[in-house]
């Protein structure tokens, strides 16, 4: 079926206002709906049962909202207290495009929330807010450390964002080099992953994406690259937030009270509007110039295929799965 | 042959007072011995006469320290007036580190500097004054973007330091999954490389270093993941600063004009140094917890293998090519 992003924001808010989300319910659904909008499914409508699964677990608090609780320089600190995740990130963020616009620099540390679902979220927040902006966040233990088979790190991302008028430019990477999301969408089409995504049992790498949902050993982006930024993503997290590190995530029964943070940068500030788009159009346009090893394809800045995505579903309505759709009328 | 790290500082110290470094000489010339103090002579010794022939070329002007040019908010812009890349660079991470312990964070913008040679230098600067830091630079286009053959991003470091009693951690990554130093080692002792690390003449994927240095299409790390994050750093670096892009540097007779950004963050204003520190045990005792791929072989925190090496050189001395050696004695 498809939906329209209106129609699918309400049906979404109507449940979450059913949940407790209260006047929050519109905010959250539209995070939920725009990342449908975006074909980001997994952490779209995808996820949005067990978000409310979550909430009647206890995981989720729906009527919690962040509290400032300290201000360290230009950092300041904020606690989640377990509310809804993509609520907290989205009211943080929006603390740190006021900093920066006040300051320049803003840096929000939030501790104590939940998943975020879609950290680009709160980059093309910012983005569309005339900022930069640099987020990341912990996760429980999901990926083995570089020379280790158990997972003992997170796949931490990391998202950059650059406005930009000719189109945002926005980088959502997690530090796993695919998504357990992408490796149980290949393996149920039968396919291969197009580069080695993990080890099998055997401890050899391999395309086969069910041998690596087997063993758990999925491979970090960049081999002990990935791995060693995991680790430190996750202690900025913790020394910035004072909140809990992934090994502490990982004592828990639910993936909750993680560490987040948004740090955001005014290019007015630093440039003024001319100035700042004439750099980003020049790097962009020198970027894309490199001689194609597809001359049919062409060479995407991050966050290019989200816009094409999204202004065909804008046109033509979001395409959602019959069976996810029924589950989530039946919450 | 081997060397001590006072007498081999003191000898390039003697070269560049000749070379017009002045009263910056011994500063400069540590910069480049604990490089190799530390194992990575590709980016100390083995790049000194370079540096050299660079200020007698007058790409590096060495008389010249960085100034500054604005402060907007917690960030300071300097320009670096083509003086010493590795000079500029330590002064303003010296700044940085100056701004975090009185405010909590502070960033240093540096255009218009030379190559800074090992990024890591800055990180354990930071570190050994007790400091957390981000810090990255852009370079000339020396990498193809993803869906590209031809070079026209860098492969920009970036690097991130976290103090710790117990040992410093500090991750010094480029973008690109292998340098061409390394290339040009493994090549020169007939090895392949342990993954692919680019393609050859026909496009293939390639553990062939020779393949890869006569294509020049070396791999990102992590394939799309590295290539738009080295996108993200240059357009970062270029905005923070109001200096020149990767795309704007590879039209210089030479690689200089660079960007670079310095981000400190004082964690005892954060937390206090009993808390930090037991954080930071905490989250590396849990990473090297996992099992590992192989018992006999740890599992080891960005910096750790460099603690070992600069322990050794500093009890052994530090082995030099006489090659190099006497090359850097006939400048």
């Amino acid at each position: 079926m498809k939906i329209s992003f209106k129609e699918l924001t309400d049906s979404l808010a109507e449940i979450l206002v059913q949940e407790g989300l209260g006047e929050n319910s519109g905010r959250t659904a539209a995070i939920f709906a725009k990342s449908s909008l975006d074909g980001y499914h997994s952490h779209g409508v995808n996820r949005f049962a067990e978000f409310v699964k979550n909430i009647r677990k206890g995981v989720i608090h729906p009527d919690k909202q962040p509290i400032k609780t300290d201000t360290l320089g230009p950092i300041e600190r904020w606690n989640g207290q377990k509310g809804p995740g993509p609520l907290n990130a989205s009211i943080c963020m929006d603390r740190a495009i006021s900093l920066a616009k006040e300051h320049t620099l803003g840096c929000v540390a939030l501790s104590n929330s939940n998943h975020w679902m879609r950290g680009g979220s709160y980059g093309w927040q910012a983005a569309e807010a005339g900022c930069m902006a640099i987020c990341f966040t912990n996760t429980m233990p999901n990926m083995p450390p570089w020379g280790g088979k158990s997972p003992t790190t997170g796949n931490n991302p990391l998202i950059i964002a650059i406005p930009r008028a000719a189109g945002n430019v926005v980088l959502d990477m997690s530090l796993s080099q695919f998504s357990y999301g992408k490796m149980y969408q290949t393996r149920l089409a039968g396919k291969e992953l197009p580069f080695a995504g993990g080890y099998d049992e055997e401890g050899n790498l391999t395309k086969d994406p069910g041998a690596i949902i087997e063993s758990r050993r999925i491979l970090q982006t960049g081999y002990w690259k990935g791995s060693g930024l995991s680790l430190m993503i996750d202690m900025l997290a913790t020394l910035l937030t004072a909140g809990k590190s992934t090994s502490e995530i990982g004592l828990l029964n639910a993936e909750s009270e993680l560490s987040q943070v948004f740090l955001c940068i005014d290019p007015l500030r630093l440039n003024g509007k001319e100035q700042h788009e004439a750099w980003c159009d020049q790097i962009i346009t020198h970027f894309q110039s490199a001689d194609r090893v597809d001359p049919d394809q062409g060479i995407q800045y991050p966050g290019e295929a989200t816009h094409q995505r999204r202004k065909r579903h804008l046109e033509d309505g979001i395409p959602i799965n019959d069976e996810i759709w029924s589950g989530i009328l039946a919450l």
